[in-house]
C-alpha cells in the first residue's frame, strides 16, 4: 500500500489543498481529479452523491495522484465501512460531539482487535494492494468534524482520542451553533474566535486541523493560520459562480 | 422562500390531497405531478425510491405547484437531513414511539441553535431561495407517524413536542399493532377507535392529523372526519388496479 | 427453446392481449408482468426506455409467462440486434414503408445464411436455452408497422416479404398520414377504411395483424374484426387516467 | 402550447444566450437552468449525455423559463424523434452537408402529412400541452450545423430548404475542414471569412444563425455581428477553468 | 406463499449451497441465478450493491428457483425492512454481538404484534403472494453473524433468542477478532476452534449454522462438519481467479 | 498523447492479449483491468454495455496500463464518434462488408480534412492530452470485422483501404455465413480455411489481424498462427464457467 499523500504532506508541514465534490457525476469528478488538487472529497452528507454513486467517483479519481476522501452523512457504522471498502483514504465524519462518539468513529474505521471495522475491502484491496489488511489502519485518515456547541464543550476529550488523526471545521454549522449566520470565510468574531481556539487545541494534541472555505483566498488564509487540510472550492460552486460571471458579461 | 402550500391549506382548514410515489421512476413522478395533487410523497420506507432516486423525483415535481414530501425509512439523522437538503418541504418519519424520539425528529430537522440539523442545503437553497437558512425551519412540515402500541401509550407526550407540526397514521401498521389484519380504509373497530382517538388528541394539541387511505372514497371520509392531509392513492396501485380492470374487460 | 406463446395463440386463432410499457421503471414492468397480459411491449420509440433500461424491464418480465416484445426506435441494424440479444421474443419496427425496408428488417433479425443478424445472444441464450442459435429465427415474431401513406402504397409488396410474421398498425400516425387528427380508437372514416384494408390484405397474405388501441373496448372491437395482437393499454395511461379519476372523486 | 422563447427573442431581433451541457448530471443541469440563460443545450454528440440521461436533464430545466435544446449525435431519425418526444423545443443536427440531408432533417422533425415524424409525444404533450400535435411543428426550432467543406459548397441549397429555421456553426470542425487548427473564438482568417459568409447567406435566406463560442467575450462579438443564438460557455469548461483558477491562486 | 427452499433443505438435513454477489450488475446476477445455486446472497455490506441496485438483482434471481438472500450493511431497522419489502427470503445481519442486538434483529424482521417490522411489502407481496402478511414471519430466514470476540462471549445468549433461525460465521472478521490474519478456509487453529465451538453451540440450540468459504473444497468440508448454509464462491472472485488463470495460460 | 500500447506491441511483432467485457458493471471492469490484459474491449454490440454505461467502464480501465477498446453495435457515425470522444484507443466495427463501408469507417474515425470525424473530444483530451487533436488519428486503432460471405468476396478491397489498421474475425458469424454452426475455437474446416485465408491476405496488406477465441488455448494457437490481437476470454464466460465448476465440485 502506497503512502497516503495526505500524511506525506503533513510530515512536511504542508497544507493539503482539497476540493469538494457536491455533484455526483463521474465525469465531473474525473475532470476535477485531473486538475491537480491534493485531495477531492466526495460529500455524502450535503452533496448529491450517495453510496451508489460514490463508486464511479472514486474510480474516476483513481487514475490520478489525488487522494480520495469521503464525508459520510452521519456517524453510522454501515456507511463508514462501505466508504473505506470502496477505497477512500480519508473519511470525514460530521458532528462528532463527544469523546464517546469520537471513539466509535475511530473504532468503526479500524480493524479488530484494535477496532471493530468489519473485514471485506473488495475494491480497497484491489486498488491499494494486497497488504491492505495490515496497512489500512495506519494509512487511512480520520477527520472528526467540530461544528457544534457540544463539540466545543468536549473539545479536549475528543482531541485526545487515540487514533483520531484530524478534525475538520464546518464554519457554517459552527456559526449557527453560536447563534450566528452560516458563513464560510467571513465568519462573525465569535466564530472566528472559536475557530482559532479549535486550531490551537488541535495543534496542542498533535491532531491535524482542516477547515471548509469558500474561496482560494479564504483557504490560503486558513493555511497560513496553521490549517493543514483546506477545502478551497466545490464543484457546484464553480458552476454557479462561473455561469453568473458569463451571464453578467453577456448582459453588461 | 415561498409559503408552503400545505400550511396555506391548513390555515384555511382545508385538507391537502396527497398521492404516494412508490415507484422510483422520474417520468412517473412527473406525470403524477402534473395531475394536480396538493402534495406527492416519495416513499423511501416501503416504496422503491432511495436517496439516489429521490433526487430526479423531486426535480420532476419542482416544475409544478405540488408540494414535495418524503417519507424516510427510519428515524435516522443522516437521511432526514439529506431529504431536506434535496428540497423536500414535508417529511414523514415512521414509527415515532416516544416523546424522546419525536424530539430527536424535530431537532434533526431544525437548524441550530434550536435544533441540530446540519447546514448545507445545496438544492433546497437553489430551488427555494436564498433565505432558506432562516426560513426553512418554519416552512418545513414534520409528520411523525403514529402506528404502534407504544406510540398510543405515549400519544400526548409525542403530540406536545414543540416543533412537531403533524402526525400521520399508517392504518396497516396500527392494525397489526392492535392484533388486527393490515388494512387501509376498512379497518377493524378497534383500529377505527384508535384512529378517532389519535385524531381527537392531535386536534386538542393543535397538531395537524394526516392518514394513509386506499381510495378516494376513504380519503374523503377521513377528510370529513377532520384529517387535513389525506393520501388518496399510490402510483403502483393505479398501475395494478388499472391493469386488472383492463384485463377483466378484455376477458369478459 | 420454448414455444413462443404468441405463435401458440395464433395457431389457435386467438388474439394476444398486449400492454404497453412507456415507463422505464423495472418495478412498474414487474408489476405489469404479474397481471396476466399475454405480452408486454417495451417501447424504445415513443416510450422512455432505451437500450440501457430495456434490460431490467426484460428481466422483470422473465419471471412470468408474459411474452417480451420490444418496439425499436427505427429500422436500424444495431438496435434490432441488441433487442433480440437481450431476449425479446417479438420486435416491432416503426414506419416500414417499402418492400426493401421490410426485407432489411427481416434480414437483420434472422441469422446467416438466410439473414444477416450477427451472432452473440448473450442473455437470449441464457434465458431461452442452448438451442437458441438454431431455434431463434423461427421463434421470434417480426412486426412491421404500417402507418404511412407510402406503406399503404406498397402494402402488398411489404406483406409478401418472406419471414415477415406480422404487421402492426399505429392509428395515430396513420391518421396524420391521411390528413386526419391523431387518434387511437375513434379514428376518422378514411382511417377506419385504411385499417380495414390493411387487415384484409394481411389476412390475404397470412400475415398476423396487430393494432394499437386506447382502451379495452377498442381492443376488443379490433380483436372481433380479426386482429390477433391488440394493445389494450399503456402503463403511463393507467397512471394519468387513474390519478385523474381519483382527483375528480376527491373534488366532486 | 406556449410560445417558444427563442422565436420570441428572434422576432425582437435579440440574440439568445445559450449554455452548453456536456455533463450528464441532473443537478448540474438544474443549477445551470436556474442561472438565467435563454437556452441550455444538452449535447448528445460530444457531451456525455445520451438518450437515457437526457430525460432528467430536460426535467431539471423544465422548472425554469430556459428553453431546452438538444444536439443529436447524428442525422438519424430514431434519435431526432426521441429528443422531440422528450420535450426539446430546439434540436441541433451536426454535419448537415447537403440539401437532401437538410430535407431529411426537417421531415423527421415535422409531423405528417408535411413531414414524417412519428406521433407519440409522451412527455412533450404532458409538459407543453394538449395542442402539441398541431402546435409542435411551428414551435420547434431546427438548427442544421454548417461545419464542413461540403456544407459550404451546398450552403444556399441547404439554407433554402423549407422548414429549416436556423443554422449553427461549429468553429472547430469548420476549422479542421478548412485545414486549420480547431478553435472557437480565435479562428484563423480563412475560417473567420467562412463564418462571415455563412452568416451573410443565412441572413439573406431569413434563416437564424447560431454559433458556438468559447467565452462571453466571443459570444458578445458574434451577437454584435448578427448571430442570434450564441453559446457562451459549457458546464465542463466552467469546472475546469474555475478549478485551474483556484489552484493557481492557492499556489501563487 | 411458497415454502422457503432453505427451510425445505434444512428439514432434510441438507446443506444449502450459496454463492455471493459482490458485483451490482443485474445481468451478472441473472447469469449466476441460472447456474443452479440453492441461494444467492446480495451483499450490501462489503459488496458493491446498495438499496438502489439490490432491486434489479433480486428481480433477476426471481425467474429461477434460487433463494434470494441479502446481507445488510449493519443492524439498522430501515435497511432491514427495505430488504424484506424487496422480496429477500433470507437476511444476514453482520456483527450481532449481544442478546439485545439479536432481539432487535428479530423484532425488526417480524411483524407486530410479535415484532416491530413495519408493513408495506410492495414487491414481496407481488412476487410471494397475497398471504405475505401472515406467512412472511415464518418464511423468512434470519441469520445473525457471529464474528467478534464479544459475540463469542454472548454466544448462548444470542443463540437462545426466539425467532433467530440461523447464524453465519465470517471467518475473516473472526480471525481478526482473535488476533489472527483474515482468512476464509485455512484459518489459524484458534479460529478453527472457535468455529467448531460456534457450530456445536448452534446445533445445541437448534439454530442452523452457516459459514463463508473461499472455495468449493472449503465449503464441502464445512458442510461435512454440519454447516447447513455454505457459501462456496463469490462472483468477483470468479472474475479475478478466472482472469488470472487465463493470463497465466497465455503467458506460460 | 502517449503511444498506443497496441501499436507498440505490434511493432515488436508481439500479440496483444485482449479480454472481453460483456457485463456493464464498472467494478467488474476495474477488476478485469487490474489483472494485466494488454487490452479490454467493451462490447456495445452483443455485450450489455451501451453508450451510457461505456463511460464508467472506460474510466475504470484508465487507472491501469490496459488499452481501452470498444466494439460499436454497427457502422454508424454517431456511435463511432462518441466512443472515440469517450477515450477509446481502439474501435472494432462489426460486419464491414465492402470497400465503401471500410472507407466510411475510416473516415468517421479520422478528423478533417482527411476524414469526417467531428471534433469535440471532451474526455479523450482530458485523459490523453492536449495534443489529442493532432495525435489521435495516428494513435487510434481501427478494426474492421470480417465475418460475412460478402466481406470474404471483397476482402482485398477492404484490406487495401488506407487508414484501416486491423481486421477482427468473429468466428461465430463467419461460421453461420458459411453454413456452419457458430463456434469460436473448434470451427469447421471450411471456416478454418477462411480464417487462414483472411489472415494471409491481411498479412499481405500489412494489416494487423485479430480474432475472437473461446479459451486461452485457442488464443495461443491463433497467436502462433500470426494473429496479433487475440481475445482470450470474456467476463461473462468467467462467471458462468467458474460457477459451473464450483457447483460441479460441490455436487461431486
Amino acid at each position: 500500500m502506497k503512502d497516503n499523500r495526505l500524511r506525506t504532506l503533513w510530515q512536511q508541514d504542508r497544507p493539503a489543498v482539497n476540493a469538494w465534490l457536491s455533484l455526483r457525476d463521474g465525469f465531473a469528478a474525473e475532470l476535477m481529479a485531473h486538475q491537480g488538487f491534493d485531495a477531492l472529497t466526495v460529500d455524502l452528507q450535503h452533496g448529491l452523491a450517495d453510496t451508489h454513486t460514490m463508486l464511479p467517483l472514486l474510480q474516476a479519481i483513481a487514475a490520478t495522484p489525488t487522494v480520495p476522501v469521503v464525508r459520510v452523512p452521519w456517524l453510522e457504522a454501515g456507511v463508514l465501512m462501505r466508504v473505506l471498502d470502496a477505497g477512500a483514504l480519508g473519511v470525514i465524519c460530521p458532528m462528532v460531539n463527544t469523546r464517546e462518539e469520537a471513539q466509535r468513529f475511530v473504532a468503526w474505521t479500524t480493524y479488530a482487535p484494535r477496532g471493530t471495522r468489519s473485514y471485506g475491502p473488495l475494491r480497497a484491496k484491489l486498488v491499494h494492494g494486497d497488504d491492505y489488511a495490515t496497512a489500512a489502519d495506519a494509512a487511512i485518515v480520520r477527520f472528526a468534524m467540530i461544528e457544534t456547541a457540544q463539540a466545543l464543550d468536549h473539545l479536549d476529550a475528543i482531541l485526545s482520542v487515540e487514533g483520531l488523526d484530524a478534525i475538520y471545521i464546518g464554519p457554517s454549522d459552527l456559526s449557527l451553533a453560536l447563534g450566528c449566520k452560516p458563513a464560510f470565510d467571513s465568519v462573525e468574531p465569535k466564530v472566528a474566535e472559536a475557530i482559532a481556539h479549535i486550531l490551537a487545541r488541535a495543534q496542542a494534541h498533535n491532531v491535524v486541523a482542516g477547515i471548509h472555505n469558500g474561496s482560494a483566498a479564504g483557504a490560503r488564509a486558513r493555511a497560513a493560520m496553521g490549517f493543514r487540510f483546506v477545502t478551497a472550492v466545490a464543484d457546484a460552486q464553480l458552476l454557479a459562480a462561473g455561469a453568473q460571471a458569463v451571464l453578467a458579461a453577456m448582459r453588461a
